[in-house]
């Protein structure tokens, strides 16, 4: 997908919000434990009830590994299932990868190519080599983690290297790598103040925002911060949404706290 | 596996090899491509020929994930062949995965419970509860991204953050999570002068060492900067071994090659 027709899709569905898809054994419902593919037929039934108010889907592999070979079968089922029906819908694996050149053209080749995913999320710290394999590819895209949701961000994102801090370093020297058309940021919601400062390094790319809901972001404040002229952001929610029912109404379920995210996003758009 | 049995194995042997199993279909001789699992028949004869010239096996999981469910399955093949036939071998899920605390658990589920690898590797951008979660099992390891062995590592792991590179904070800082017997870093053996640095701070710490051989670095140096009274090293090599030759004496000529390596190291063990 280019960056124009993502845009394109924020401006029409007037969302911009991507569910991450975490499936765990232990907290989907009941009566799906007896289908052939758990995984797969909540993601699916998630997917056919929230689609009308996203632009994106977010699967983590973590949460597919987990299973072993059955894991990486629905990961692969599920990909193909929004591939097929829903090919408007920006896809991301959220794999956090990233190794030595050769190696992380690997990786591309698996998540880029073979499974067909619009994007991947990569990990800085091996730098270039780790990172480039990745943006070579025509309308596709690397997701680089600039500053995560999580409490570990303090132990190293935070440090002052010089005059900016190790995060606003990644995403100036990362951001040289390629361009707004093939790489996006990760950015938590949860560190929202900090999003005027790298506004001013990157205005114009994308960038994928965990933590609103679940980890205690704010989707007024991410908007207010990170916003810029064409949207520029994906507003993930995950465990708000695909949990928010265990019992057999969960997709309808999801379904109306996705649509309260849309209709909180309508203004923006 | 535990710090002293390694150690054990390490002094038995005396070889602190660790061989890369980095399958690529491109490079593995021809006449196994008619096999129903090339990749794992390309392993098992690799570790048949080479297994006591080695302690540990380190598969790289980009390189089986690029053939997506199939590339799975080989995998798991690899380490239920290692587990059953060479228990007394390391082994390394060279993963380099990192997410947040409940995501980084469910890896620690798939690569330590569900493969049952002794180890994994991961990566330290996004901190203490990124990498903790692989520290609670038992006799399991957690391989730290230190310092690595690629020309990107120069873009970000040597910036100065205080008083300390950052390779250095990274190292001093995560060595607080966990301790010897259940840690161990990534150093690049293309930066083995770093090495006398990194054993001021951690002495006791096994050291997983890749860039010996393909990528240029030196068995002596690194073994004069990072060795330790308990040998303390672990030097991987993937390609020097594994595509020594091309044709159907691969699996001769892989043992030629890791005898060779093992013979270097008699003399520090």
């Amino acid at each position: 997908m280019t960056h124009n027709e993502l845009i394109q899709q924020i401006r029409t569905k007037k969302t911009f919000l991507c569910i991450g898809l975490d499936p765990d054994l232990k907290k989907i419902p009941e009566h799906l434990l007896q289908t052939e593919d758990p995984i797969f037929e909540f993601n699916k039934a998630i997917i056919d009830a929230t689609h009308s108010h996203c632009v994106a889907y977010k699967p983590n592999t973590a949460f597919y590994e987990a299973y072993g070979i059955k894991g990486w079968i629905s990961l692969e089922k599920t990909i193909q299932y929004l591939n097929i029906n829903y090919p408007n819908h920006f896809t991301i694996a959220d794999a956090k990868r990233g190794d030595i050149g050769n190696t992380s053209a690997m990786y591309a080749k698996a998540f880029l190519e073979t499974l067909n995913f619009d994007s991947i999320t990569v990990a800085p710290y091996m730098g270039s080599d780790s990172v480039k394999p990745f943006l070579s590819l025509p309308n596709k895209w690397v997701i680089v983690l600039g500053l995560t949701s999580n409490e570990g961000a303090f132990d190293f994102q935070f440090l002052n290297t010089g005059n900016k801090k190790l995060f606003e370093e990644v995403i100036s020297t990362s951001a040289t790598w390629g361009n707004e058309n093939n790489m996006m940021y990760v950015v938590g919601a949860t560190k929202a103040e900090s999003l005027k400062e790298i506004r001013k390094i990157i205005p114009n790319h994308f960038l994928l925002v965990p933590g609103v809901g679940a980890q205690g972001g704010s989707l007024e404040e991410v908007c207010e911060y990170g916003m810029n002229e064409n949207i520029g952001l994906l507003i993930n929610s995950s465990r708000g949404i695909i949990y928010a029912s265990s019992k057999d109404d969960f997709a309808q379920v999801s379904q109306l706290e996705a649509s309260k995210i849309h209709e909180s996003m309508k203004k923006y758009c």
